[in-house]
């Protein structure tokens, strides 16, 4: 039996409610966003003004529909949404995304439509996504209730990474960063007050969804706490999570308590949650997509011996740095090592760890330094690759050159390099083949961490079972 | 009388040793990008190969060029350097920038090489800038010795911002970057083994320069500690310095060793040095790159008390977290500066600090959110501010509605903003009117905090003179 909460994502049948041709409103928006991207399932406006909308055939109510309809996504003002969810429930249509704001976040009043509605949806057995959200992006069945148009935000392509998000702009903002990073999407779910769907019931969703093979998180507060616990240590068993946790200092949650009206809860607890139930926690929103563009895009190392191969001395000097502060060691290679890769380099090079192949370099000597490290010997686990391409001896081969070497070590690199045009393009070669790039060397390190943080939950997992 | 080391960056006669059309060859590309550059200065090329070299004549050796000579640009094998130098000596020119790499980093026998340059030069009064480095920029007068094509590394415009860099492909790096930017560059001086000239030399003289504004300096070591600290403090008295210091744990201290043969020394040792001498230090290369930007922008704050105003109401929360972090407070509106908001506003929007006007937001909402506590009211003393640009509310005339009201209201703000194409577009618009965007929430608020530690640094300065 395939989970109900199929219906959100891929629904047969979805009636949009308040639909118009009208510039700006939003449930003409979200229609027209589904026929751009082509949904193919069944869809029925609603609206009492219309006998037509964008061409379809248009119902003054969900009663009106004849056919049967699984999903309904309601975008029209808050003091009118019970009444839609009563008909709908009249029509045992079990599944409903909540676009509208006006709700718990804006005081007393909203509060008591709010639970209104909660108590509706508890006894007709309606599953809900919102109040106050974006709701769904499904990247493989194209179906999306976001409102925003696509010419202002970037699509991203499809691929493995399903977000999370108690913030709407956040994960509009997550969307167009995944587009810009070459990243792919699985799924995107936008809950905003979160009266019913939420973490704990889409973490065992997403654990057993085909497409998705990292998850990413973003909460002020959390839905239910200890079943929380429960599920995302089941899911990230089998794939990682990461969160970024933001209300965190008593400003902070205060800003959460004002945005979406969660109660933030002590940081602490948060922090320790997360170790127990082996969610991957991200400083900043750039760690954030940092992170989950290396576990997108690479395994995890078997262990925390770093080789670093640059062609800019400093560079070098500064990925140590932050190797050291982030946990990863760059240990010197053997006496053996060190003879075998002087032999082979012009006495120039600097013969080391990191290895610095300076401003002469050419895209063979970095398959060099990789084959003889990473795959003749043994004596590393991962390495953070810096090519610079400012060095006229440098072409954008370098990208197989690398890539090729570092598959066939069966080792993950992740790489650093700063530019301009020319780089960005070999940025993007790199990315196409699944090799997360980088715009500095503190970044580098640190998604080298995130990847070593998730072999160390997963061994610390498998130990607890 | 002009600081000698004018002839560094403006010299009236240079020669090019080694100078050739071969392609790849260092000094013919840097005799081509000076030509390029329209370097209006004279210049001689010298090598006994050849009679004319891009249409300029070429000199056998530099005594038998009949002019007055400034400044002779080195950029041939090592052990052939000295010879160079000799003959210079003999002519009388007191400045030289030694490309050449093959000295102190490559062991002991570079070092033997090393020390009779240092030696000669001293005998002979000779200024020397290197060996092992790209030399300068100067993008007032046009005068490089950068030997990177400028198809390969962006070439950033005209402005305030000088850099000092032990590092070569670090002193690049931030070229490139600062042309993304566009942040606009003075003067970049890149010394390598730094026999002579060095940080404690270029800081008197860049505190004199009438284009440098900022100064930021990349250091994994020092030339002269106590020198250094006097001269530093004197300079940040008048414009800001900026550090990035790296080899910090020790294997970045044993790679930076191994990269310009520096002896890195204690980390904790600098961090008192930079706070004793008002340098404002850097946290990795994105930090770097962000302070100097804000600081070439924006004026420091009187105080830290920061308004956020934002329409993505979960970029508010992080902002909040991260300004805690960084020492900022975020405190709320008083009771009547929420009444007058509100009476302004639609019931939607969430008047406290962050004032989060929604996805409904539009341009106008900004400037009366600005103009009411920036400038009505004396509650605050800087701004971030988020307009995220994927609502429909939102156009490009937000730019002057932010930038107008708060150079009204003389007080800084630095803009985050996360996007694709049209956001791209608008943070250049930001950026041309000098308000400095950053790509996430904890870059802006970082950026802020290094304005602030600028103001806190120059109070801490005026009070000990």
């Amino acid at each position: 039996m395939t989970n109900p909460y199929e219906n959100f994502f891929n629904p047969s049948s979805v009636a949009i409610v308040g639909a118009t041709e009208k510039p700006g409103s939003l449930p003409g928006i979200i229609l027209k966003n589904l026929l751009d991207m082509r949904f193919s399932g069944k869809i029925y406006p609603v609206n009492p003004k219309y006998k037509n909308v964008f061409g379809l055939e248009c119902f003054p109510s969900i009663l009106d529909i004849q056919d049967e309809v699984v999903l309904t996504v309601i975008a029209i003002p808050a003091p009118l949404v019970l009444d839609v969810l009563k008909q709908q429930a009249l029509k045992h249509i079990h599944h409903s995304i909540i676009i509208s704001a006006g709700f718990r976040e804006m005081g007393a009043e909203g509060v008591g439509m709010e639970e209104r509605i909660r108590q509706l949806v508890i006894e007709n057995s309606i599953h809900v996504i919102g109040p106050n959200c974006l709701g769904v992006l499904d990247n493989y069945t194209n179906f999306t209730t976001s409102f925003l148009p696509w010419e202002r935000v970037s699509k991203p392509k499809k691929g493995s990474l399903s977000i999370l998000s108690q913030s709407g702009a956040f994960a509009i903002a997550l969307l167009d960063l995944a587009a810009q990073e070459g990243l792919g999407i699985a799924k995107m779910v936008n809950y905003g007050n979160r009266i019913d769907v939420g973490e704990s019931s889409l973490l065992p969703f997403l654990a057993d969804d085909m497409n998705t093979k990292v998850i990413a998180i973003y909460m002020e507060s959390v839905d239910h706490g200890r079943e929380f616990i429960e599920v995302a240590k089941t899911c990230s068993r089998k794939k990682p999570i990461v969160a970024l946790k933001v209300g965190k200092g008593a400003a902070g949650i205060a800003a959460a308590k004002s945005h979406t009206g969660a109660i933030a809860g002590r940081y602490e607890i948060y922090k320790a949650a997360f170790l127990k139930s082996g969610i991957i926690e991200a400083n900043g929103l750039e760690e954030f997509i940092d992170g989950v563009k290396a576990l997108s895009m690479q395994n995890p190392p078997l262990g925390n011996r770093i080789l670093i191969v640059t062609n800019g001395g400093g560079f070098g000097v500064i990925v140590t740095d932050y190797c050291s502060e982030n946990g990863l060691e760059v240990p010197p290679p053997s006496p053996q090592l060190k003879e075998k890769l002087r032999s082979k380099f012009s006495r120039f090079y600097v013969v080391n760890n990191p290895v610095d192949l300076t401003g002469s370099a050419c895209d063979e000597d970095y398959h060099i330094a990789l084959n003889t490290c990473m795959i003749e010997s043994n004596e590393y686990d991962a390495a953070i690759i810096i090519p610079l391409m400012a060095p006229q001896g440098m072409t954008e081969k370098v990208v197989d050159l690398i890539t090729n070497t570092m598959k066939a070590s069966g080792k993950p690199a992740v790489i650093c390099t700063v530019g301009g045009a020319f780089t960005t393009k070999i940025k993007q070669l790199f990315e196409d083949r699944n090799f997360p790039v980088y715009p500095s060397p503190e970044r580098s390190a640190r998604a080298m961490a995130m990847l070593l943080k998730r072999k160390i939950l997963q061994d610390g997992m498998h130990l607890s079972v």
